[in-house]
């Protein structure tokens, strides 16, 4: 089911052609930047490091920055080149997608200022191991959802939403070892509720994560996955082979 | 500063209007569908209503339907009508947008899915005065938005973008104030955690509301105001006048 990643390559307008590239390379190197935020913003966390938190919460405006530029790029080229069919579905995927990279942005930022809120406690808190865990768990998924994004793999694609449902799992098991220590110790409920927030947003990213994912077998197979159960998907791809 | 509302009939091709009218009002039409799920997520949670949590869960597919036919329907306009300018604006701030509705259909889901747990307990939880409160506001702020995009009237987004600060100052307060009923009372924990989920939530509401307004200033001045502090959008808003 792999496609050439070339596919929109083979265009009579060169031009055309460079815009569409540029525009996919930018959004790219977007989701390689929102990667680092998350993958920074947890270090930042469990070490407890203050200059590393300030840098990915300043970060965010780069991103936001992002995706202004894509945003008009993105626009430029559906009103001068006025794409249809698949080069059509590339930059709509891109103008959906890129809300999806600055939502992770965003993510990441309030994961940095529960940081920079912890840094100034003296002990440490319940929930570390965790924390780091799922976030290596979610920028993997943000990574192959990337590298899906890159090679219009949809096979990988569709393994990433499916991973969802395993983050969706680390996040619930977290949360009730997280209460329990809660009701343990009553005195820990304001730091072990900032654990709880750090949760919910990693969780959030790999729902994020696996946003991207959909739109790329949107933007390759022309099909809807969004709001479709797994088994469904599992019967739709079949078909599409 | 406000618009005409028919800036966009003014077209040469009768049926490209058309297209154009049926989107928006579709596009209006799930907007209302989600506002009203909102209230209805908060009404059968604070009267411990399952039956109407269960419908909106149910719900939650109609929502995700109108999500996909919009979208169909707007890709369908840039195939075939290859809009410009201001129509192209509309049409892209339409496939934006749609993503806020569908999230905020989601949030009240999730709200639903807590009634119907909640109503399993035997007492009535702590903060149910102000998940009302937030509740109504939130939809009011939704309200709003919805009617500013309608009207395509920039001076109502911009109040509504304002509003979302007083979203944020009463979600931090009801979260602090549950805090205490759940040091005092570890008993309540856990319960107390379903409530915090259903705040967050709401405010998540508020900073969909605040997305619509958004793209209304982008589509309405072609200006773009999201990362922008209140002080800058105003500053930005009189140069435009």
């Amino acid at each position: 089911m792999k496609k050439d990643g070339n596919v929109y390559g083979n265009h009579i307008s060169q031009s055309f052609n460079e815009e569409l590239a540029a525009l996919k390379s930018r959004f790219l190197e977007m989701g390689g930047l929102v990667e680092t935020q998350v993958l920074q913003a947890v270090k930042a966390l469990t070490e407890r490091d203050a200059e590393l938190a300030n840098l990915v919460r300043d970060e965010d405006k780069v991103v936001d920055r992002y995706e202004m530029k894509i945003d008009d790029a993105a626009i430029h080229i559906l009103a001068r080149r006025q794409p249809t069919a698949r080069d059509l579905r590339l930059v709509v995927s891109i103008i959906k997608a890129v809300s999806d990279l600055e939502r992770i942005g965003d993510e990441s930022k309030k994961i940095a200022k529960l940081a920079l809120q912890l840094v100034e406690g003296d002990k440490t808190p319940n929930g570390l191991t965790e924390i780091r865990h799922i976030g290596q768990h979610v920028a993997t998924m943000l990574n192959g959802a990337l590298e899906a994004f890159a090679r219009l793999d949809v096979e990988k694609a569709v393994e990433i939403i499916k991973e969802d449902k395993n983050v969706d799992a680390e996040y619930k098991t977290a949360s009730r070892s997280l209460m329990t220590y809660m009701m343990e110790d009553p005195r820990t409920i304001s730091e072990c509720m900032s654990v709880m927030w750090v949760f919910r947003a990693l969780e959030r990213v790999g729902d994020h994560a696996c946003n991207l994912a959909e739109h790329i077998v949107y933007m390759v197979e022309g099909e809807d996955v969004r709001h479709t159960k797994i088994d469904q998907l599992n019967e739709q791809l079949k078909r599409l082979d």
